[in-house]
């Protein structure tokens, strides 16, 4: 089954409000989050099988009432935040994202043929944990255009990982929609202080305008120069961008991050790349998960070149370093930006695989060690680390520099990246040999995990 | 009784080594603590006198010998940390600090006069927190040069700060002397997670070396240009700074920082200038402490140029920025840059009157507050500001960026400013008319306290 006959089901089932298929992956699920007909396998030993649970959805006013001119069975919400709660049992398809990505492999070779059509533009919005930037409408209009598919999977990755997250930790995201005056906006999910996290965040956002000569070049790392028609670029900008903060020292901490610029020259014409990456921040080293985790991206890599693990790999290790500590963020994963090769079609099929394993990557590891017991030293030596995220987010993050440098930038969404909580002690050293130490050993020296 | 006989006066009680004389100021104590003969002053009603208290000294190895050399009764002590420990009897000479700042005013007419004269350095060393890093023989043989005099001051700072801290809080700073491979070293003294202070750093350091055109230009905020030879400027830079962090909300953090460049050209002419600021970030805006430090450091300003205290106000206001919160860091203080006029001499008359003032200016704040009950809410809520502390030394301060990106800094001593404990929330926003929202009322809008 192709994802085409896929989203010939999901539209089929529209009425049908107990049965969910996700229009991301073959198989379905029935609204009690178990899989109706599926073929899992699971590529690390030691993860356990996700599965997909109920949950409450968002929909704006204007999402619900095209659902009702629809057919759909959408019983008006209550609005919080501006947005519109749909509950109970007028609750639809959503994505069934835990157990979809455990079937990748078997879904890569038809990718490429389903990428242009990847389902209704409407239906795949009902699964998104709030409408996306752009309108509906302007999307629909558009929706071949890489912009509008980008906007989708960024939309789609955003909700697929808030509720495989939501799942294990049981709390519910905070929504907020917001607009950029300079144009475009974003959508923020914030769980904080919950059961599992002490913060997650996962954030999408899609920004236009018009870019100094300057700040276009800061934009690219390659620097290629940009003619500019008196002195400004049209740009176009979206990302989905996650940092995950849990509150067991055993649990590590994870950063995606998968965007598309677009920039007009004077011309007329359209220059275009794609940038991304997901890594690994652990307070102690587990090297089971290290493979679990580098394993996945390389899978996720293998499929469009064999050259992409290994490079963005080393790449990953030469961006998460902070310099003044001499030791690198975290175990590192893969990190890429420019991308504009071999068409634009194969570095959206590639990104498009990348951010779909963000779930798999990064949520078996998070239920494997939930339950571990943890000491009040360790929880200490958690917090140390938390320093140090800061420190590189804050001195070195490009994209971090880049927000806070922006009119206009939404702030909060940008420092959602920060730990609630943190520990800067002068002159903490671990012991040889501990646990501590062991890790500092594999940050100062970045090894090879596949 | 002029500076002059006060360091005539400490001479002669080198071998009563139960009596305490400063050479900071006039006035002596014994070794209770207890001042002699003082005519103290209290400028602000409702701060209280501030005593001195026994303390034990710390001399290096070379020192303790010289001492004996001088005919004075010191035991040999105890190493720790690469240093040696000097207890009990052999106590000697140190600073009354605390009560001397209530003098300042007197003091004013006569230090014009005595800056040149300002004792013997093997005598003033005495009271350091450790040997200053130039060696004793050298700053001897150069007493007279501004760079001799100024790591004098910065070192009689940092002792006398350090040591008012310890009467509060009851703990002993750990000291740690350090080298800087290219050129110089400092002396780190640092005291964490103890009764009164959750951190609380105080920080010398003293380098020289060869800077590049680029980076002596980035020193220098106004950006003049510098002839190098080869490419190259001899340098040498020096300074004291302080973050003070303390546990209790209803104290605030103070920051300080006194500073001198010399860069020689290609000609051999010395190019030279001051820098410096004390600031207070109060977590709750508390009026009759901001009059106390604001007119603390007006009346050190004003006995030099009634514009100093105006104009340093408003710099400092508008350095110590969070350009993305649109919030000062703090209440301000003053913040002054490339000071070189009127003539050198007075230029550093007037920062030796600053950091004369830094006892006075903070420690009766603490003490006022140091009993306050505060609730979990209101110590949450210093956590969140401790972030925003940390927001602005990692993204703005020029210091901070200076050094992180200077190779050889010693990267503990840079970040001791940043706090124990920090926290981040995402979307916090404090209640209208709450304690919280004044204080964040007056860090958009900055007011005049005297």
């Amino acid at each position: 089954m192709s994802s085409i006959s896929l989203t010939r089901l999901t539209t089929a089932t529209k009425s049908t409000s107990r049965l969910y298929v996700s229009p991301l992956c073959k198989g379905t699920i029935n609204n009690q989050g178990v899989a109706l007909h599926s073929s899992l396998r699971r590529p690390h030993s030691s993860f356990r099988k996700l599965t997909s649970s109920p949950f409450t959805k968002w929909f704006p006013r204007f999402v619900s009432t095209r659902l009702m001119s629809y057919g759909l069975n959408v019983t008006p919400g209550r609005y919080r935040k501006g947005v519109l709660l749909v509950t109970g049992a007028a609750t639809v398809a959503g994505l069934a994202v835990g157990a979809c990505h455990f079937q990748r492999a078997e879904m890569a070779s038809r990718m490429v043929q389903t990428e242009k059509d990847e389902g209704d533009i409407l239906e795949r919005c009902k699964s998104f944990m709030s409408p996306p930037v752009t309108d509906v409408e302007v999307l629909q209009q558009r929706k071949d255009e890489m912009s509008t598919r980008m906007e989708m999977l960024i939309m789609e990755t955003q909700a697929a990982f808030c509720k495989a997250l939501e799942q294990v930790d049981g709390g519910t995201f905070k929504v907020d929609s917001w607009q950029r005056k300079e144009g475009g906006g974003g959508v923020s999910c914030v769980l904080q202080d919950s059961k599992v996290f002490e913060k997650a965040g996962v954030n999408v956002s899609v920004v236009f305008g018009s870019l100094s000569e300057e700040a276009a070049k800061q934009m690219r790392s390659r620097g290629k120069v940009l003619k500019a028609k008196d002195g400004k670029l049209p740009f176009c900008a979206m990302g989905v961008s996650s940092v995950i903060h849990p509150k067991n020292p055993f649990i590590p901490t994870v950063h995606f991050n998968y965007r598309y610029f677009e920039i007009e020259e004077e011309d007329g014409s359209k220059q275009w790349w794609f940038g991304g990456g997901t890594d690994l921040t652990p307070m102690y080293l587990n090297q089971e998960d290290a493979i679990h985790f580098h394993g996945t991206l390389k899978e996720a890599c293998d499929r469009h070149h064999p050259q992409y693990y290994p490079e963005f790999k080393k790449w990953c290790d030469r961006y998460f370093f902070i310099n003044h500590r001499d030791e690198r963020r975290g175990i590192g994963g893969i990190f890429f930006d420019d991308l504009d090769s071999p068409s634009q079609e194969d570095a959206f099929a590639f990104v498009k695989s990348c951010a779909r394993s963000v779930v798999q990557c990064y949520v078996p590891i998070v239920r494997k060690h939930v339950n571990d017991p943890f000491s009040p030293e360790e929880k200490a030596w958690q917090q140390l680390r938390r320093g140090r995220y800061v420190e590189f987010n804050l001195v070195y993050d490009r994209g971090t520099k880049f927000g806070l440098a922006t009119p206009g930038s939404r702030i909060e969404s940008i420092l959602m990246s920060l730990p609630l909580t943190a520990r800067w002690e002068y002159m903490n050293k671990p012991a040889n040999g501990s646990k501590e130490a062991e890790l500092l050993e594999v940050l100062r020296k970045p090894k090879e995990w596949v």
